[in-house]
């Protein structure tokens, strides 16, 4: 696969930002949201959605000049109007809030309306777990689960989030989608052209299916948990969980009634998201100690295959981004390149240049 | 199946706690909470532990007596400790000054160490959601997951609970165990003689196993999501998320450290719980009516099978409980009113009355 220097992808995806309307610091705010993707690995979530933002601010569905406005606030919470902004510009407003609230008050819990896609959810409790504190963050999304029993969409991949720092700079990071797999982990095989495992999503027949390009185009995933037997309907318990912190809160858009993220958009989506810092220092002394000592019990497990280690929540970023950076360069699909060249034409920047072979 | 008026098992419970030490209000709750259980029909955290918590009260592992400390506190935040209080009376304390705090100041989150079992998340959850408050709770358990890749068990069945009110006496329920199902649904299925679904647990050759007398005995349960492929590991790290709340916060025993629980037991369990309450007035004016709103939508879905409704969370216990109360009796396997028996014999109280068929 072809490589990009992660600063010649950072070069890219800030003037492609900057192209596209956004000021410069908001540009960079949200390029290293995207770049933090690429980094540790989870591709769907970089330069892969880097148009889809570009194209939501050139139709004005995205406003990356919108201030955000408190509605309402009391010492521990805050409702927001995120009025439109750019996905990395509502996070960091509304994290920042969350985590000044837990410094003093020991939580901070901010709903917002009117947002864009944030990305990973786990970028946005990594800021405050590097500030000591537990992070949490949840957003609701487009309709594509499929709900136990339905024949119809209705609920979100909404992502479930927290970082949680350990001692020796250490943490836990439990990030995942409450569908088995995220749309973007079913993109990232259709661009790979590769077959998806049993169990993540359904034909538009209602039949489960493997072909990713088929499962794209229907946009019905499943639950975590998969089918009712096995307790699918946990997953889709967890996503209205979900939407009770993030539509339920804001008064946003409820899933059910976002539009689908298309490359011709021209409704802003409307998201609720929902962001939440706990400062571990209001309760029991020596937390990081017991993150530190789960981490390393997990960790030391006997595995099953002796080649594939257990992994503690995080560990598998962790492991990509020590990679990368020690190579210095991260691999795109040709593909991907391919669209970027077209991309930069059509907004006229630099091309994205890969390392030469 | 026997049948026994509600009354009755609420008398049965009461005076069992009763004999078994408890003073009066605290067996009154602790068999209010059992007794929900019962009547929303999950019938491994009913009557079924009754002689559990008895045992623990007799050999000095739960004091009944015990009052709750306060050990650190905030605007929003409390750290107790439990003092090995029973479930109830330390739920009831925990979820109570959550509420306060919520009702004050926006939130209330409390963690709190040196707890036994406190029964369904969700009777907790639901605590708050009758004040007009969102409801969460959390508590760590003893090992029986086993995580991802993991010959050996090292998680709990780690409950989440969020309880949400809808307009019109309406509600959202979700009170799941991180596990594809709870250890207490595998007893209920040995109890009934009656097979595993696939993909619940492990056998002690950690292949997976549908014999629940084997299943129970080697207490290797799979993660929410199964195995890998199937995105197993999120619910291996929801379960951690649960132990960052628990446990992290409260200073209790992580679940690695915590004994199985059995008949038997001579060592307090020092579980660690979380309680959360939130005020939706802090936030977007219409809440209940956007959580209604999402209530009609799910359960307007087109279903797969017409005689299978789609479900929104919380409505299968609903249903159990409109029946059970409609019927005025709880209806229990022969087996467990033949243990019934001989326990009221052992403590000395009358024995559990089935109805006349
Ligand atoms: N903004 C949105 O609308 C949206 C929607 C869905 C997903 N997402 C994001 O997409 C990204 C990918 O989501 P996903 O559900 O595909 O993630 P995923 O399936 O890769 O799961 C990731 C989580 O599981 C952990 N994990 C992976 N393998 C593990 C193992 N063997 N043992 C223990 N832990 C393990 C990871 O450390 C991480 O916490 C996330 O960052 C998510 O926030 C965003
Ligand atoms: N205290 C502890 O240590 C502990 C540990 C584990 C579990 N528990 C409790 O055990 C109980 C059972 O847990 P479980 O995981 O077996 O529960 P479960 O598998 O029965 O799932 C229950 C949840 O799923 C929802 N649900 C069920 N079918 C549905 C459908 N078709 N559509 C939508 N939603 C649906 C229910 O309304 C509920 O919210 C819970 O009350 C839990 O808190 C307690």
């Amino acid at each position: 696969m072809p490589e990009v220097r992660v600063e010649e992808a950072q070069r890219f995806m800030e003037e492609s930002l900057l192209a596209g309307g956004a000021p410069l610091s908001e540009a960079k705010a949200h390029a290293d949201l995207l770049l933090h993707a690429d980094i540790v690995g989870h591709y769907s979530h970089g330069m892969n959605r880097l148009e889809l933002y570009i194209n939501d601010m050139k139709s004005g569905v995205c406003n990356p000049h919108a201030e955000q406005i408190i509605l309402k606030e009391t010492a521990a919470t805050a409702w927001v109007d995120g009025c439109d902004g750019l996905g990395a510009t509502v996070g960091n407003f509304c994290m920042d809030l969350a985590i000044k609230k837990a410094k003093e008050f020991g939580v901070g819990w901010v709903a917002v309306k009117r947002c864009n896609h944030n990305g990973m959810a786990g970028y946005w409790a990594l800021k405050a777990e590097k500030e000591g504190l537990i992070g949490m963050s949840f957003t609701n999304s487009a309709p594509i689960m499929v709900p136990t029993r339905s024949k119809q969409r209705a609920c979100g991949t909404n992502p479930i989030s927290l970082a949680a720092p350990a001692t020796g700079g250490d943490s836990i990071v439990v990030d995942l989608a409450t569908t088995t797999a995220a749309m973007g982990k079913v993109e990232m095989q259709v661009r790979k052209g590769e077959p998806l495992p049993e169990g993540w999503a359904l034909g538009p027949d209602c039949k489960p299916t493997t072909d990713p390009q088929l499962a794209f185009e229907t946009g019905h995933l499943l639950p975590l948990g998969g089918f009712e037997k096995t307790s699918g309907y946990k997953g889709y318990c967890l996503s209205a969980m979900v939407e009770v912190l993030c539509s339920g809160l804001s008064g946003s858009r409820a899933t059910h009634n976002v539009p689908q993220w298309s490359h011709t958009q021209t409704e802003a989506p409307n998201l609720g998201q929902c962001y939440v810092a706990v400062d571990p220092d209001c309760f029991a002394p020596g937390f990081g100690e017991r993150i530190a000592d789960c981490l390393q019990h997990w960790r030391n497990l006997e595995p099953v295959d002796p080649t594939l280690p257990v992994l503690a929540p995080g560990d598998k970023e962790k492991k990509n981004a020590k990679i990368t950076n020690a190579r210095g360069t991260i691999m795109y699909p040709q593909s991907q390149l391919d669209s970027a060249k077209i991309f930069a034409e059509r907004i006229g920047i630099r091309p994205l240049e890969a390392v030469k072979a």
